[in-house]
């Protein structure tokens, strides 16, 4: 396994500079166990486990956004600077944007979002019927913006995974309708990784549109503030509400203020971009109308640093458990001590298991490094987050043998029998 | 469903130019179907199908690396231009490297390949033995290129998907082991998809290294040519043999030469990499000593249009069978035909099939444009190339009813009951 871990506080000090406010606990423990690697600054590598959960959470927004009807697109990153000059955004973006030029001297951008693509692609098809529409078009790919003060690690990055969604509707009303279903999907994604997410009213910004929510994790490190009125559902980004607003504009309840982080964005669009690049379908009536849009942000490398943030605790990483790189580590006795005969119940553990659970194969590791005791291993186990660690200490030579089994979720220590752990490990869900 | 068609040939011209000899067969079929879609020269939108057989080839890709020991990485697009200049190569590559420089003025090119980057990343791992290597790291994602003239569609694009391994051997022989590894895999790839490649003898390029193969893909619109010896097992580049050379370097016997489309490259490096970056490791002897490296590259979007470039006929895409974005497609009876009465089997069809084949689930499309005849459907449907196109038409009505099913990869037309429907389709792989 290449997992550099550096466990020293000293190894880990991030490259975009060497003050310490720049980190935050779940870059620090990123930097530690070797889930990232610093490559320039506001840049990582990502490490086998960090793919690992990077793509569990890909496929549940797959699914997620397919069960609303989303259809999975990839667009380039280069972004033509004409599309850009368009809307305007070429220079509305600024310094964010990071800009280059080919061997040809045309202009490009490196997308940090897609509307102008998608509404352009979606404007050469000149045939399109209200009939088809919805249409729900969205692509996970890394994202690109010039961020002036990268931090944070995967929070704050200049190059990040963002899945983005556009749709398409033929009414403002079906367009609202389409945006609750993304709202929803969003929730419930949030729901199964075990995330509270507050959705908040938010600005429109660069972006643009007239309706716009945030979903914020609360956490104390959050760059977002937000307030919550303790009397109804109100909640909004406070860059929506006047500095001296201290009552809920709905109901007069006082408002509470807390810190976030932005997971993901909504927004209704209207015709803003449909109107630019003249996006149109045949209505009911046969004649051409413009269609209503909406654009859907998830942050897909922030969520794994966000969901690390307020799930770890201070030395140890904890995972959304549908996240969990591996769901199990099995740890055999170290070589040449008194629990070494148990050395080759662990290999059978492993392939029990994998039978008996079809869902858990390619998701329990064997932590090999038998040279370093039982005691090291479970600590660094500790550290990485599986949420079953089981080993063969002592009792694994009793008959029958009982295995040691850490339940990081429920903090629970129990010893079970090869048949208990099975039924333990059946009931783990996978992604 | 999203899926731009453009059946008529004159909406079919590349953006790149207008002259005819820029296009090939893959390229038309792919933008006539609505696999892709053009967004500025050399950068094509991936539509949906495009992306679920593109999931597919991916998923086999990490089947065949993992199944070696690969483990899967993901480093940053932007590369910075100081690892580039330690090589030479921000010279040497010229313009095909993509450059640009942030709000500070730092100087980056977008990524062709990743020597550096990763040979960079394991030279930072300052404790590895010898005990821990070999290290396979991959990943697959967008690649740059600017290339002088793109052309023929995904085959030379400027922003493409790839797949690109590093490895770190301890010993010049564990690395040709890990070379022999990698090539069988690819041979095992290839294999799977029902593509018949030659690993040639190839130049090292600006990769540099001491061996290569590629492997090459034999078509007539291919930009590689090779020479194959019909007398023995030599086949090489042309660009590895001087002009005159008209009979095989190993036997003497002729050679014949083939055109063909390079889908992989494999490289033994050396020291090239490591010795520049100082990626060691404890050998044996308790002694630092250089990782032994190799790459090894796929081109993923690449190898999409060049099997359907090979499998295809003029008019009718044709997959590799994993590959198939929907393995089945289920036409109903046209809307007022005499058959309309099978319409609801047609949906009945299509719970039976989900029920009783698990592995089909989420591969089965239902044609419900039912204001088109099953004739005009069933054209569209050979255009795409499902593996099964199953029709309710005249005998959907007999006791019990029978469908009628095309099977592309025979080219049989069969009717059949429902159960032998299942009975067919269970057993179809999938991936």
């Amino acid at each position: 396994m290449f997992q550099p871990q550096n466990l020293r506080e000293d190894q880990v000090l991030p490259v975009e500079g060497r003050s310490g406010d720049l980190t935050c606990k779940s870059q620090r423990l990123m930097l530690q166990v070797g889930l990232i690697h610093p490559a320039s600054s506001g840049c990582y590598h990502l490490l086998p486990y960090t793919v690992r959960a990077m793509e569990k959470l890909v496929r549940m927004i797959d699914q997620e956004m397919q069960a609303i009807g989303g259809q999975k697109v990839n667009m380039p990153s280069l972004s033509p600077a004409e599309l850009w000059r368009a809307s305007n955004r070429w220079d509305l973006m600024g310094r964010e944007l990071l800009r280059l030029r080919d061997r040809h001297g045309k202009e490009y951008c490196l997308g940090p979002t897609h509307e102008e693509a998608i509404t352009a692609l979606v404007a050469s098809q000149k045939t399109l019927s209200y009939k088809q529409l919805p249409f729900l078009l969205y692509q996970v790919t890394r994202k690109f913006r010039d961020e002036p003060r990268p931090r944070f690690g995967l929070l704050r990055g200049r190059e990040f995974y963002m899945k983005d969604m556009y749709t398409f509707d033929s009414s403002p009303e079906a367009a609202r309708q389409t945006y609750s279903l993304v709202c929803d999907a969003y929730g419930s994604l949030f729901d199964r990784l075990g995330l509270r997410c507050v959705k908040v009213q938010a600005d429109v910004g660069s972006i643009g549109g007239t309706m716009s929510h945030e979903f914020q994790l609360p956490v104390e490190i959050g760059e977002d503030r937000f307030a919550v009125c303790t009397s109804c559902s109100f909640s909004a980004n406070v860059e929506t509400l006047g500095s001296s607003q201290m009552n809920c504009p709905a109901c007069q309840g006082p408002l509470t203020e807390t810190k976030g982080i932005e997971v993901g964005h909504t927004f209704y669009l209207g015709t803003k971009y449909s109107s630019i690049f003249n996006a149109q379908f045949i209505n009911i009536h046969g004649k051409p109308s413009l269609a209503e849009m909406g654009c859907y942000g998830l942050g897909v490398t922030r969520i794994l640093a966000a969901a690390i943030e307020v799930l770890s605790t201070e030395d140890c990483i904890r995972w959304p458990s549908l996240l969990a790189p591996y769901q199990v580590c099995l740890i055999p006795p170290k070589k040449g001590s008194k629990e070494e005969a148990a050395a080759e119940l662990t290999g059978q553990l492993y392939d029990h298991i994998s039978e008996a659970v079809p869902q858990l194969r390619g998701e329990i590791l064997l932590d090999d490094r038998t040279h370093l005791t039982i005691g090291n291993r479970l600590k660094d186990a500790n550290k990485f987050g599986y949420p079953f660690v089981i080993i063969a200490g002592k009792r694994a030579l009793e008959d029958p043998a009982h295995f040691e089994v850490w339940c990081q979720n429920t903090s629970e220590v129990v010893f079970l029998t090869k048949e208990a752990v099975i039924e333990l490990l059946s009931h783990v869900q996978v992604v």
